[in-house]
């Protein structure tokens, strides 16, 4: 409908501003404070009331927000949202002061998942991520990224016969210039002093993030997680503009999406619902989830325990969580493959969803999606509640499916579950493309969910 | 002995009634009602009792039965019997309305591990599942088996020539039929309304399910999971009747004689036993178990957690779990490979089982069993207390082993266990074969389990 | 410092005593016992008490200790170290006992993961594991190695040309001899009754493991799991004893330090400590963890939730796990590959830890570790504390990295987590090389972070 394409600017706002894994979460948290939601932290006991709104970070890199219904009772269910908001990135290694080389001042970094494909050739790179402080006797953690290209991978040019046509060694040939070493200023730089963390970096690179962060002594810099991104803003593309073109949209356009549907669905009350309303987003999906702040952690199923341990006054019956998962239900909210029109033939005849329509289902028949009949049927109640339009993806049977967070989740939680996406367009290309309605499409469709199940799950008593 | 082969029948009883997954659980479930076990829904709170019997039910298609013994105490462990319940077959694809070729009705479907293989050619094959339906404002589950053939996959006479001798494709030329386009009753069939789910099916296969349903109007499916079965019942076979040949042996065989057990170890009475006999029967283990309702999911855990925990009026000691689980164990029973004789030469000397003979151990040194000698000593001593004999495979040091749920269970609970399955011929093929007195062994043997395991564990302290 | 280099030869006997990792397990109990630990079963409830010392044992093949500290309260966390005693060896067959050839007695082996490699030649190996034995109407479960060299894989001597330099078949010519057909004793051997267990192996093996036991009747031996190992002694080496060079250094090098670690952090007293301290010690990680005794089982988190139920009353708070999990963190220990002077070329530069300098992190940009900015800022910090020196390692982007027992745990508990561990040379030999400090060093880092992690979390407020 009309309304869905004002999500379109900021979503692309968010693109641009957060770059990182750690931008993305610290600026959600910070739109949940200011839309009232509580922080809580992981270590502190938690009251939880219902008509309650708060949220959980971990690892600064993933995020867990809800809010309680001002009718739960123990035993009630939670509607969750689930999605990831790592992306294809290049790490730096611990130890990134690599020797200079023909005058030019290199860094060492690694690739994270497909990072370095062949995409990232010549692309403006710059440099961000979160800096470890020492401030007195206190250790601090400060985000900082350098507002302008810093990095580039150079190609060689084609006149030099087929040195210049790969296959290129990621160790040796796909290393990024941030300098050149004749342009130092004019005076000897102080060499960071030896045993510091600073001491094993880029001297010039220390520099600027000192600068950056306002710090007149880099030794204080206790240690850093810094990645390269594509620094070129997001924006719509196509001539009525129907396109959105960004970096980074694999997943942060279902993430995104899913906590505007929360903060909406919480601006309009609580009352009248008995549910938690629950979104969780994860880092490292793309390395297979396999650390603590991954879907494979345990972040979502004790984030759950407690509030609902809270809400039962902390000590809660010891079947309470199975009921409560087996009244609850998850939506693993992963981009999907739009059809891509220069290569129909690899996709499954109604199977290929398209932008600007809806949120697509995506099934499997070996097991690597969620999705079944009962959930489909939930979701599509859902849906019809409040006029989503619903798509559905499958692959060929002569082809190999990828795999979501939903699979491991449902599996450390029990509850029911389908896997639902946005669909997007060149997946895993370092610059790819949506709907301009695709993350409104979200947006609504996600709001239905959190708003509908409590009485559509009503209907399927068993 | 004598009465071993009085389990063939039953035996095959229960393969011919229950074709999918979701029969085979709805059909224990209504056994075991039949034997007085209370159906625990995983949404409610459980009262449990010592020397109740019980039983918990995941997406329909896995089950965990369990009786509590009389003398049970808190701490007392469980004896668990795991198998499998999923077979081999060619699921309905979200969209299965695929056009009509030739003036056939086709049906969509995907392979689900070795489904559509050489041995699926011209069998008669029927459809079945389960099906969501709104009643009212109510959406109930309703499993649906055609019962008669409804697909067929056809070959192409040899008149034809060289077209006739594979190899075929999976997409495009491995279809089952399903009906006639002309065949269509007199009036013309009413299309269903646009968006509902009946729409995007055939609607041939709408109305029968629907008719099978009882129900008036088509759209009031919202959704369902539907696979392709060998409706061919099972039967014994040989001079002597030696042989049961059936369709879905792997691992029915071990699953159904694990539940017998229980059933008849729950009939003679639960006074003077103090553990809990748990049988767990999961669902999606030949596509890896990544469901919540296979090994890989938290079903057992949990419902272990809320039985002891009911048991321990609701507020268990937080050790309690711990305690369970180190006196409990774990008997993994997976099929194993009976000697082929017309191919003798791939089989390791002294590790080659028959059938007829008894359940065999299966060992591996890499791992991808569960066996060791602790588990053995144990398994092999609840044999001898009920003369059961048992046999062993392993694999030729230059060739390579399949896998089980065994690792995957003996992980989430941290239970002793082993891999001890039943011999059967032809393992994948759409219509295997094992010994009649198999699944009365196997009955045997899990029984002796189910009943020794409390004095043979006494044997065992450390 | 001075006093590093005093654990390497409590190390060197630990080694020397235990070849096999029942036998490992087994001597770190008897240990701990010796420094006042209570040993739990699994099976017992527990009663915790704030300063109390305690471990838990699975399959004898795996242990947990830890320590509660005299001010904890519930809500505080663990730290948590955790590491694996499996090795690579070669087992006994189900059936072991194979045909005499050319005069000698050999026995029939399976490989476990890189077992019977290119240094298992002329090493002279004995047998040991585990057997399980009737006493009366008990099995008990008793270990054994046999104190000198049983078995050997014999060269051909080079005078005798091209038959003498392999490739070599893993099934007949890497085969163990382990005695000479005519030096039996001069009585004829009682044959085992059939259908024993004894009448599977070699006589003259079962006699020497019954006599070894002080066992009259050879048939009482109900089972066993034995394995060959290399015998010679764990010892000093180099000019200033500065390496340990032993058998089955990989993982057990970090257990052992992580253990001591513990028990020394409970010698000098739990008071002004309000965290538990936690040593976490797996089995079959070389073949993939995924046995319940591994990584993958649920060992670590049932032991901590168990202990913090009990200290917590056995009726914790509902989210007391949630924020001690939240308070705690995890050191997972695998050993590292320190750079190897003859091949520096594989190594990636600046990230190729020596030996005796320190522990290393290892990192890795693909998740096959935990290790992360923040965890590793922590790490350092206790480091720091200690006055100890950290060391890095990462691969090279052109190889692949192995894995650890890290991702899985951190998975399981959520717990932030860092991959630290003992640089080793020449892993996967029959006989490798670590520090002679790297122990100590290794005991030292522990005990920093088991101590000084309380107050540096402090450091971390978020």
């Amino acid at each position: 409908s009309q309304n869905a394409e004002s999500y379109a600017k900021p979503f692309c706002d968010f693109l641009t501003d957060n770059p990182t894994v750690f931008h993305a979460v610290d600026s959600m948290a910070h739109d949940l404070k200011h839309d009232g939601f509580t922080k809580l932290s992981e270590r502190d006991s938690w009251r939880i009331e219902p008509g309650g709104k708060y949220f959980v970070e971990r690892n600064g890199s993933s995020l867990i927000a809800f809010v309680v219904g001002d009718d739960y009772k123990s035993g009630n269910g939670a509607a969750v949202l689930a999605g990831h908001v790592d992306a294809l990135t290049a790490k730096l290694k611990p130890v990134s002061k690599i020797p200079n080389k023909a005058g030019y001042v290199e860094l060492g970094v690694a690739p994270y998942a497909g990072g370095l494909g062949p995409t990232w050739w010549d692309r403006d790179l710059s440099i961000g991520g979160r800096v470890l402080v020492k401030e007195g006797s206190k250790i601090v953690t400060k985000l900082v990224k350098l507002g302008w290209p810093i990095a580039k991978i150079p190609t060689l040019a084609p006149h030099f016969g087929t040195p210049a046509n790969g296959p290129f060694n990621l160790e040796t040939q796909v290393v990024p210039i941030i300098g050149l070493e004749s342009s130092a200023k004019n005076q000897i730089e102080p060499q960071a002093k030896a045993g510091t963390f600073a001491a094993t970096q880029p001297p010039r690179l220390v520099r600027a993030i000192a600068k950056e962060l306002g710090l007149s002594d880099a030794s204080n810099i206790v240690n850093w997680e810094l990645e390269l991104y594509d620094i070129q803003p997001a924006t719509l593309a196509g001539l009525d503009k129907e396109f959105i073109t960004a970096g980074r949209i694999d997943d942060k356009l279902c993430s995104w999406a899913a906590l505007e549907a929360l903060k909406q669905s919480a601006r309009n009350g609580t009352s009248g619902s008995g549910i938690i309303k629950i979104v969780g987003l994860f880092d490292d999906e793309e390395i297979g989830s396999g650390l603590r702040q991954g879907a494979r952690g345990n972040f979502l199923p004790i984030v759950m325990e407690r509030a609902v341990g809270s809400l039962a006054g902390q000590h809660p019956a010891s079947d309470l969580m199975g009921r409560t998962y087996a009244n609850s239900f998850l939506v693993s909210s992963d981009v999907t493959h739009a059809v891509n029109p220069n290569f129909e033939s690899v996709y499954l005849a109604n199977h290929a969803p398209q932008l600007n329509v809806g949120v697509s289902v995506s099934a499997d028949s070996n097991g690597h999606m969620t999705t079944d009949a009962a959930s489909t049927a939930i979701f599509t109640r859902c849906a019809e509640k409040v006029g989503a339009t619903l798509q559905v993806f499958q692959i060929r049977n002569d082809s190999r499916s990828g795999g979501t967070v939903g699979p491991m989740l449902s599996c450390a939680t029990g509850m029911r579950a389908i896997d639902a996406g946005i669909p997007q367009l060149s997946m895993h290309s370092i610059r790819a493309t949506t709907g301009t309605s695709d993350p409104g499409l979200g947006v609504q469709m996600f709001q239905g969910f959190l708003d509908g199940f409590e009485s559509v799950d009503a209907e399927f008593s068993d």
